[in-house]
């Protein structure tokens, strides 16, 4: 029997990809969908992509509409999800795409949202160490954001060897989808094609306590990051490039081991073979991760390089793997590893 | 038991895109790769987005090597298929997605291309009037090019319905992947990028006989087409627009009824809600084409606006559909018609 | 002593480009800035690339702030520009880059436009047929459209000439900041990169009287004109296909000779050497036209490719060339037939 | 008198940007042009947004091409530079564009180039401490690299200032322009367009020992540097984020300070007001640096954004400013400070 799915926020880019995904998705029917501005809508003329839900129209969000299914996505703006979800029920598979429930320290959230903290959630980037099993029968599921995403799978495997000094620099380049629908100047067509911009610099980006957090946790200690983002003329993809310092006495060949250990029997992380670098393009409408580590001697740091999909493994890739486990589902199920390119 | 599909050309564009869709085919099993100048390679250093065949190694393009499986793709510059096919014996399916076998005027052919003309086999575009039966058990299938897949199904209606006079004008903006992946200057992205050019003009692109065939069988009578393509500054996606004088007493109700009735039962054609216009976006990797038209009565012409992925739908995915009917499988078997976007 | 220039509508694409171009012309000395919205705003803030004005701060768009200048450029929604042009005095040269008063037709004004008629103005296009004339001396100056003014010069000289018969097919692509700094979800950056578009389909774009009324003018008998634009992922340029069908008898040299002729003279048009085609990036921020002219026997028809940048010639350029001239400045003056490539 | 100018490498991405700079230099003869592989062809099939030049045609770089002009520009590969600039006479002035005469350490030179090592000449880059006063007069100048250009105007003032540990960390991203004209299969359009990709990861890019020699000239000490440089889908532009671990008792206004007095004076350094971030588009063809500087408490680290445009301030504009000074001509003349945007 299929396992009835609603999203909410259905009119968005993360909203979108969670029903392109679904749409693939063996064991989902897709249930209600929902959007607030855009409710009493048909899909087809916000959505032109998914051409076989063309047909389906929006609903209002509300608990009412959403209710009734097994799993409930919100793509919602931050500080939304908590009054819907509460009134969901504990039995039905709530997956929050939005930044609500992913910090465990409310001081954090407090000091990079303005809403009230909301408390936190299994956290779902299954790579992560400890992560997977904590997914496993899980009602609730906090989704990573899509830089953390990048950037907790390049660094992590440099401090669960204990090669890294706690001390990361990080600079990320996304694409405009990442920015989502809203109508700002400066993500016109106009102004974004042939240019390159960061934001958020200087550590105030709200996902910079968020690599912190995942970070910190895996080294055991305190990590500082110095995290700058920045926007790429693409409409989707993550490039991270990380940084950390070395640990005295580290060396390349315990560097690439560290690595290959890591993500050995991960099916969404592929570490290239050496000399190859990773490119957005080629996970393109893929879960797959794609990355490659270098050890800088003259600098004394190691380099991390990651390609994701921040719509994909970045976002709905990342909910519908965590569901997957959550459900008990194979985690494969109805994502694919093969990027749309050229 | 699985069909077993050999590509020959495995390197290029087109052959990267057969893989793409073969790898998520339920019914096939990928065989042997092969590609002249990259024999001996890794797939994953020439195609990083087709992960889990990266490990597979390219072999060099002969018969021998084509020869045990029950489909062999080819995506080989043009004049190459014939010797290949002819080696390959009457009961394997050979998928031609080059333009030795799409003309049947062999005069129209020795006038555009500079080898001897090899013959006709089946027309790879179902949607076609006459194209799908003749598919059915077919042995032999052309593959149409990929300007003339969305002018053709943008103009077959109106003349099928003996709207239009014989007389087209087309100009079609086509991503840069239609172009393939030779070196060339004018194909390197410093040029194309913020850039729009035209190539092929006055009736020289080699898709125009094909265009001219299609359109003829259609009217039966012969069509003098006007067909300019133009390169646009994206990967991927071919937007057709497509004009045709309308007969005395045409109305904007009759175009529309024909192109209704003409696209109703068609899995992978969508006539557009009225009001609404079709973005390459939206078929992004999909073998959906979405379309729309318009009478101009001021102009008299009936005016059509077809947006194709041309890798998916205007090659692989009209390859893949089209060997479906050839193997009495499901039309829409291994084929999305959800685009990848934004 | 200086020419004093003031610009009001200084915070959109034409305004900024005007200043762009009058900031290096010699003859003038940069006045008065207005913005509605962005009155009381930094330049810097708003147009970042022009860095030796960024400290300049927008005024409110009134008569009263404009007066005192020599010229004053009007870059603002069409159906305001009568109104403040009126208080100005006939002495001051107002260039209108608006369309209010570019149709000399009444009856075509209303059917596309929904504010009333105000007349019409010297026509800035100086390479049509009696239109440099007209200019000389001018204090009013009605800027052409972006489309008319490629389209218009692609066509006349098959027009002057008597080659075509009254009957032009057009399709023509355009960058996105000839939709300007509006707010709408088509053209944020994620929803334009990558894909191509169709828009105002069927005759209904309000260029299209504009192109008819030149051609018709010249041809001296009524030209149907279809117009298709289609808006490309780049940021600036417009190429624009140009298609009429020829007259009887017409030959590829008679048509060659034709546009020799009529370009021979003309500082910012280029016909390209046989062969050679234009590509938008080559005018990119430069006043140049580049186009190129086939003969297409077999579907005998004309076609013209025409390659503008949309900004430039296509409106400030063009603003500043008519300015020129009817200042009795040389025409050239300030304006660059160098495009920023690749 | 005009000063005569040659150009050596007039086919590839730097030659035009000199070209394009000279063409509008009031002071400026441009002379004989030359390039290798397509010696005797015209300018105009080359690089078409030259208009005025197109009938120009290429000769092949020799000396004695070359001889008989007052200044000669070298855009040739690495290792040509210094056989043709001994040939030339100690009266002309030679300005290389190459790396050749850019180390003055010889054994990086040798690490990082496959070439013998030639010397050094003054450092083409003005705003450097020391380095304008070593420009004045001199007969030999070492034009930067584009990266170079971006990271040690955003450092320099950092180091200058004693605020910054010796340890840097730097990732850039550059268009595409900045990779040459060269047939290489990933720098195709369809490979970049919607794609970002590192390169040259590790240590190992040829820039990285020109950004240690700057800095550590400044710094007065060893500075190591972690310099990533990532391809971004865009024809031209740098955004370089520089960052530096903060020494002790750095404060925010501090390191304000420092920058507003290193660029106070300079004339294509903008540093920019607190809050706003530059874009490369806001610098296309323009000579401008964009700079904005931040300190990130938490991670004690200076981070410093800088944009700059890779052909002109990064090459011919670096070059041009740097002719000026040498000739004793007013250090703007010929550059504009305004970008083509959007």
């Amino acid at each position: 029997m299929a396992v009835r799915a609603a999203v909410a926020g259905a009119s968005g880019y993360a909203g979108g990809e969670i029903l392109r995904l679904l749409a693939g998705h063996p064991e989902i029917e897709i249930g209600t969908l929902t959007g607030n501005t855009n409710a009493g809508r048909r899909l087809g003329t916000l959505q032109p992509h998914l051409a076989p839900l063309a047909g389906r129209v929006l609903e209002e969000t509300t608990a009412a509409a959403l209710r009734g299914h097994d799993v409930v996505f919100l793509a919602l703006p931050h500080g939304q999800s908590a009054a819907v979800a509460e009134e969901l029920g504990d039995d039905v598979l709530v997956v929050d795409c939005g930044a609500d429930f992913r910090l465990t320290d409310a001081a954090a959230w407090e000091r990079f949202y303005d809403t009230p903290y909301a408390g936190s959630w299994p956290y779902g980037l299954p790579e992560l160490p400890g992560a997977r099993s904590a997914l496993q029968g899980a009602r609730r599921i906090a989704v990573p954001g899509c830089y953390p995403t990048a950037v907790s799978l390049a660094l992590f495997p440099a401090y669960a060897a204990a090669l890294a000094e706690p001390e990361a620099v990080i600079v990320a380049a996304s694409g405009t989808s990442g920015a989502g629908k809203s109508l700002k100047p400066h993500l016109l067509g106009s102004e974004v094609m042939g240019s390159m911009s960061p934001y958020g610099v200087g550590g105030t980006h709200r996902h910079t306590p968020e690599i912190v957090q995942n970070l910190s946790g895996v080294a055991g200690e305190p990590v500082t990051v110095s995290f700058t983002p920045t926007l790429a003329p693409m409409p989707r993809g993550i490039l991270a490039t990380c940084t950390a310092r070395a640990r005295t006495g580290v060396t390349g060949e315990a560097v690439r081991a560290a690595y290959e250990k890591a993500f050995q029997d991960e099916p969404f992380v592929s570490l290239l073979p050496e000399g190859q670098w990773p490119a957005t393009a080629a996970v393109y409408g893929s879960n797959q991760v794609l990355l490659q580590v270098a050890y800088d001697e003259a600098a004394a740091r190691i380099v991390v390089v990651a390609a994701v999909d921040n719509l994909t493994k970045g976002t709905a890739g990342g909910a519908v793997q965590s569901m997957n486990i959550a459900l008990g589902l194979p985690e494969e199920l109805g994502l694919s590893t093969i990027g749309v390119a050229p």
